[in-house]
């Protein structure tokens, strides 16, 4: 079995090597947590299928360890985590079917050492509740947004702030909601200027656009 | 050349045949214009193009006759038109490129008895907009709410009021706007409750869908 | 875990909370059903997943209270339910395959105090079977007309009927069907004036259209 | 430049070569009109560009020629045309939008020597139209239905016929209609049984599958 | 329970209704089928759930009575078949993935009243394969082509023969396929002309078809 | 006519209102021009329509006014621009094709008062092209990278610098490009982590949420 | 202006920069010209637009050079062409509204030293003639094969060859062919084994894709 | 039960016919089975399903037979297997997530007499690893590259590379992955000139496709 991991991108990009678990073989897996171990590297693992889970708590039995259920992450520092970015970030979510997503980009952003912020359940439909949150988010560095279905709360979260907006569609929905796609038309339409995507589901993603981000400061 | 027009429609659903100018050939469009004239049957044509303007507005000479540039639509009533339905009905656009879309619901409500009000330029980006005219959507009967790109108006407003709202797509917008479909599926899948859809820039649609409504009460 | 219900919907907006089952863990239902127990606020939960449904039924043993299979929706009422609202809602469906959502559509309506007539089985490919309600259909207040496949039915109900009609695409069929597409667009180009889409399968949210509509009143 | 025509098709396959004029260039349907007349061999050209009319009516100076404009098509016959098939076929139209369709399947069927009867604007949103050519419809051997936009109408046609109903989808609409794909959709998925279905705006298809379908009596 | 079977419909349209069996639950398929015993009219379900084949075959124990495994289907007689059609009808497949389509399609026209004889394995890949069966399509009255994948087989078929040619696109195949759109696309742009097609995996469709055309005769 | 512009927006969110020339009449632009010169507010029109740059040129002859053509935008600033913000933004592009965008881009973002880089013709088909330009990359604090086509040089740049990387997919290309699809999903699925992305062609967006990035430092 | 050419191709990949002409301005196609000129690098432009032909053909006064209008392409060698790759190209069509993407591969090959064969018009709705040419196929080296609409030649071709066939869709067609999806699609599924495909209309990409091919020789 | 096998497929075109297990039944794969095996035809099943792995393995127990558990492959060789073709052909995987689909194109080119060499984890996200075997490219006589996600990699390595290249797109990847449509779309526009590419995750295409290749040699 044939593994080329980037252990040195630390040193290059600045952040570790993070793993992709939806399609890898338990082979695969095993070999990961060993190399890992052995280089006293960090290690997160996203999108961990359910029956690797024990195989990678079984593994890692000193240093940090955790397996996050609703994010279906895994993460392992060899030494206690710190935050070692001072910056706010607020993670907002439209409806509570969406917390796996905002759960994935949480766990990423603790992993980078950063603190967020959840901001949960302030739909549109109900603006009053988005709005009660308007001191808060103005203090704000950054907003990541996770929306499904109609996806429109980036743009209105778009026009309250004026940090950097990651827009995050979620797959949440059904019918017409094809899979997330109705929200990310809506995030890549929004009439808020400056707001950006990534891909359906893409907790993980919007987490490191948020640390490329905060590494300009 | 054969026309089989509906112009006793009136009678049996209780308003007038509407003509849909745009895949109408000029023959046709005379042949339109002199049946309904001759019965002295108000006539509204939508999409009317823009070479068959001149043809209509030479034949009718008499009674009220209106070429609604911004909505391309033509209305012709042989007697004064009043004010017969008593309602209060809002029209919402989020910008100024859907004003062409909320003109043919205009026109179509007009040409029908109603006097709605618009309120434009109330996207979501900027809410304070939409949240300052408050007042004016809690005493409306119905709301019509047009949008493109995000299409994301209707999700608010549905949040907003109590009343009826039905969602108009409109084609406004580029790349992933698809010509309509972004804002299509935002309505479609939004978290409002209780929102109805038309087709893209069906603005006439949305028009006979608020006169169906109003003839519950 | 965190939760943020809005028990006060029903004075701001008209209707109660209606909890989406779909998304929800163990955790959050549990959690839900003991809020509006609590609060003796109305509930429905719609979309209730089937390793859910126990967890439900064993949770309220007063008040009226039932799940409805067909529906997959649970309700409960901590007072006996009343028809408040004087109404005569139709509901039509084309093929018996349709009826899961025009069950969740009229347990909806149950809950909002209607009193709806199903009419099933009343495809346009047998157009004697729709035309032989005609009288029936002359005396709706609203009509809410679910069909999959070719989603014709509602674009001839829409010729036959004066009042509102929502057309409700489901995703019954198969290959070009694409799980509700087809009937959706069919019903937005509904040759048929006035006529309004919801989602596909969203028989809730025909329902929630309806009772705006029948408020206006 | 060159041409490959196939001269004997009507020995081979019983009906002659018809050529498709929208791809040709001004060089090739000169020398497409040459070969056919030195061999006086009939010629249909379908799609026929505007600016090639003339090209062609100038060849043609003896025979039955004629350029039908609805249909942008031209047709020449060596020797006076003649009704050579026995069969009542007839051509059903949902709206007057799709009369150029229905137009390009009437020239062609002309051309096969049958002798079609057209019933328009028979449009499902006014189903006491269709219904009133019951009797018409039931001694007809074949029916050929074009609709755009919602595409229902060989769905009430194929319920009320025990003959072949070949559906043809037109790019009639806007929006959501999807330059037919939606009447294609619809048309697919009918919920009549052994309905079948030709290419969006394919008239001439609908013409040669009937002339396949009457040759098997 | 509710149901509404159309019993008549042989008398109406000239063939027995057929019950699709997707959909229904395990009461609805013992309501029918207890009606259709008592009836004594003739029984065909297409798409019958694995689940239901056991109540299906223990419901009907006189008569010819089969379960087609290949076709997912059943069919009761309460009198022994009788080939009533006489006409030569070709089922020709281009894959052996292919047959459960070509299957439905047999079993419905083998309930019609006719014979049908299978052509099988005969792709264009290897174009000698259907060459070789040239002198048996040349005979034929009808021919019905299924085929997934790139769905050539149709257009090869149609320049072949001078009879009415159904083209039924097949959902085998992987990833461009798209669940048989490929296939579905192929046939309606078919360079062959006259070709009609019906829905995706819609083998019961295309005998209904061909027992329409071979009743024109 | 009515317009409700933004006038205040650098207030409360720090970037003066810009408007979108696409859908605007001429009325709306000459009164768009208009209030912005009476309140000497800077102005910048994107997607400026050819046929009313003379009547913006005419409009503005004072303060620093020009029309970039390449970007089809005007900007008008009272007095004299002035790099504000402090930063290293290089602009990236694959083809020359894509050269509109980027103009679009960096009129925007000197009209915000930065002074980006351009790095052009730096397609993926040349590696050692983009590679050149390592050391510039190094020093940059965003980078913006526009491609049509294959849409992949910014997954390599992302993979080589550490700071934001702001994706905007370009509607160059033909056939299966389908105007810019191609490029936007593989920018959202793009394996360089945290990469954002933009809705097609929107150069102004790109800049826009440089501009948020830029402020959080 | 910025032009980064790359005109040491040949050199490093063995073949020279090729210009796509369809995004170029005039000032940059000058530039080109110049430049090509002045090095005496052979040079090709596909797609050149129309109103740019007049300034390249200015500019060429010696060597070889040719717009080849078919193919919307211009060639220039400063010194005579020689066929320098010994290998039998066969250039298949399915109609002759597909000769222009057979033109742009054909002008491409020639340009890069080779001399292919064209065959024209063997759809494959005409078996017969594609079959007439089986010696002239099986002594080829390579077949490309261009089609529209049903796109099914090349799984013909495939399957009579040994050699490589590389697959061109067309946008060719109408209504479902989707400018050119359908072949595009039809092709990716073919049941012939080892056929590969390049973009629709791609008929440049075919002929670059052959070079690599024989250079393996 | 029926099969039509091509057992002289080798000697009409030179490989031996391979079949396709994702649509056989068990009794259809025995049959298979039992005919290669008395025939002593070399065979190779791809895509077979888990449930028919035992079936296979104990039918043939002589000779060379190998379930490949990677590919979901079996092959079995009557007599050892040589390489009988002298290439160097590359395999290239972006990911460890493509592996599944280099198998089976490693499993069929081994069966064909090849022997690749794989070379993985390539992407483009760290460009230095395709840069760092670009000496084993410079020898390669063809490349096949898989790619999910971005499917960037085809098109960086076509830029290097002067020999054939077969882009394989995978269905690895979420959300706007659409289970490969994002990478075929990718290499399907890829800027590097003359690459071909092959279905979703065909494997066995792309081998069949590299052996066409090889054979011209």
């Amino acid at each position: 079995m044939s593994l080329n991991l980037d252990l040195n991108r630390q040193e290059r990009q600045g952040f570790p090597e993070v793993v992709y678990g939806e399609g890898k073989s338990k082979d695969q897996i095993t070999a990961i947590c060993k190399k890992f171990e052995e280089s006293k590297t960090p290690l997160l693992i996203t999108r961990l299928k359910d029956k690797h889970v024990k195989i990678v708590e079984n593994f890692f039995s000193w240093g940090e360890h955790k397996y996050h259920k609703e994010a279906r992450a895994f993460s392992w520092l060899p030494e206690k985590a710190q935050t070692q970015v001072k910056a706010k970030v607020c993670l907002l979510c439209a409806g509570s079917s969406d917390l796996a997503v905002i759960s994935e980009c949480e766990v990423t952003l603790r992993f980078l050492g950063l603190d967020p912020e959840r901001i949960y359940d302030v739909g549109v439909a109900g603006i009053h509740r988005v709005l009660s949150k308007k001191e808060t988010l103005a203090q704000a560095d950054l907003c990541i947004v996770a929306a499904g279905m109609d996806g429109a709360l980036p743009s209105v979260v778009g026009g309250l702030v004026k940090c950097p907006v990651i827009a995050v569609p979620t797959s949440v929905g059904y019918g017409a909601a094809f899979g997330g796609v109705s929200a990310l038309l809506t995030m890549l339409n929004s009439c808020a200027n400056g707001i950006t995507v990534v891909n359906i589901d893409n907790g993980f993603g919007a987490a490191m656009a948020a640390w490329r981000i905060l590494q300009v400061r």
